[in-house]
């Protein structure tokens, strides 16, 4: 026998190898005085990682679970493409949940993937997990071995890969383009109270502006929801007051077209008089009257990674959980400059 | 004993009650003199419908499985939306399968919802499938005495329920609006070849021309995929040509955005000097420029009554299968008449 294996490691211990491989990787779920013992016996013992396929250890059923929190925008669909992009051609079946942001409906979607048996699980997280920090399902995904990879949405704990955009970047390149177009007095369609993205995109508009010596005018600052309607009003209000933008940051493409739709029936001249980025570039952006400046932010591409690094963890089993945080780029359009 | 059970029927034939229940409901599954023989001592023995719950005979797992052959457009998501506003309140899981309008795919999932044994499955068949008709899947679906409702595409076959919108009648609607207002050489962007709802569309639009003495001019018909982009090229081809059309019906609003690019970029004036309808009712119409005349489809209705239908068929063991074809209406805006 050339090289020793977790599952000679495993019968050494009279533990499963998933235990082996966890103990090997570091991973919090296994005892410390454990996982010591045994990543010193595999050192004494000459162990090379990755000689074992989990594959070949768990019966695969060729199955996908992919939770997100909404069906509702262009993003998620494009994720869901994106995952499909490398599932499909290798005869994996996907199994969609939507959670409506509800943490008891995430849970209960995770215990029956996990009683469907599938080989990986994808998920954005919903709201009101990200709220209560009440991760005990992952930890039952990990006690199952399942691969696990977080798309979109990233939890601080470790309990898997995640691929995310770098959302406080995205509202930084924003609005430092608007601001090297001229513009001093911007307004942020924020994103709802509470979620994550929100925060991050809110984050990135106000250091962007404080290094670049500009006073936020918390007036122009609204919460909305990711919709165009709610759009509507908080402009309304800010262009019938006496001291107007020169600028709208959108913290997504919807809010942005609600934005577009009030200043053209106020006869407000855009990009003249007002420059408006958004967030995502959705397919009808480029075709919007203007055409939206906006971040793109690589949907298609989250959803490709995501898929790619659950199939990695299934063929190792001594993978080391990987967070890629990806960079969102801009992309001019009418909405800023005249074309 | 009042009333004369299925479960009594079931007995005396030595059958399960579910046979003697499509046996009730005259289906095809079940032999004809199998049908007749239970048919007639049922109403010899004073057997009244609807008096056992199926619900009560089979353990619920309280799981809908819900296939749709793609996730790209507003018009699913609403859907999706639709049956979930009826599902979500009463503890059901809804598990979602994309079929990518492929049959073998999609003859996969069922099986694979089959052996998770939900209480219904909804679904909006591939084109594929469609084409190929091949149904042997639904059989299995029927075997298993699993409801099934067809959403927003049906088959001519008596599978299960099925809500579907009348395509034809929208199509007839939006070309009867155009020549209302006065146009007369009414070009179509028609949907892909070999798909049912591009051919209900076209003949919805073919009818109203003829019923109106206008002969329909074939360069004006060009079939396009349900985007943006496809939508381009045949636009320019039109009016690059000596006699344009003066309107354009797109078989969704999609490919009207991309018709209003290129109208608007040879400075052709919407509704002035060209109309356009469009199909579906995307939630960006409303507030697109110039904000777009359509026909809605009444996408979420046609979820919310195809889960409350799976939801009766649910409830009672000798459910006819009900065809609801819905109704679609006009909304007038900007791209057809002046404001």
């Amino acid at each position: 026998m050339n090289n020793i294996t977790i599952k000679d490691i495993a019968r050494k211990f009279k533990c499963s190898p998933s235990t082996v491989s966890r103990a090997l990787n570091d991973h919090s779920n296994i005892n410390v005085d454990t996982r010591e013992t045994i990543q010193e016996y595999a050192q004494k013992m000459g162990y090379q990682k990755n000689s074992i396929s989990l594959s070949l250890l768990n019966k695969s059923t060729k199955t996908i679970g992919v939770l997100v929190p909404s069906i509702n925008h262009s993003h998620e669909a494009q994720m869901i493409q994106g995952i499909q992009s490398v599932f499909d051609s290798l005869g994996y079946m996907l199994i969609f949940c939507v959670t409506n942001e509800l943490h008891s409906l995430e849970q209960e979607h995770i215990k029956r993937l996990l009683s469907n048996r599938v080989d990986a699980i994808l998920v954005s997280i919903s709201q009101e997990t990200a709220n209560l920090r009440d991760f005990s399902h992952f930890d039952m995904v990990n006690k199952r071995k399942t691969p696990l990879v977080f798309i979109d949405r990233d939890i601080v704990e470790n309990y898997g890969s995640s691929v995310v955009i770098d959302d406080y970047k995205g509202a930084y390149l924003a609005t430092k383009h608007l601001i090297e177009k001229g513009s001093r007095r911007i307004a942020h369609l924020a994103g709802p109270e509470g979620l994550l993205v929100s925060k991050l995109r809110l984050e990135g508009y106000l250091d962007c502006l404080k290094n670049h010596e500009i006073s936020p005018n918390t007036d122009w600052i609204k919460h909305v929801e990711f919709n165009i309607e709610s759009a509507i009003e908080p402009t309304k209000s800010w262009f019938e007051s006496e001291l107007r933008p020169d600028a709208i940051f959108g913290v997504n493409d919807y809010v942005c077209y609600g934005a577009v739709n009030v200043l053209m029936e106020m006869n407000i001249r855009i990009p003249e008089e007002v420059s408006i980025v958004g967030f995502d570039n959705c397919p009808i952006s480029p075709y919007f009257f203007p055409k939206l400046t906006t971040i793109d932010r690589k949907s298609f591409e989250i959803g490709r990674l995501a898929a790619q690094q659950s199939l990695e963890m299934l063929s190792k089993d001594d993978f080391v959980p990987e967070k890629s945080i990806l960079s969102p780029y801009l992309i001019i359009r009418d909405s800023t400059q005249l074309s």
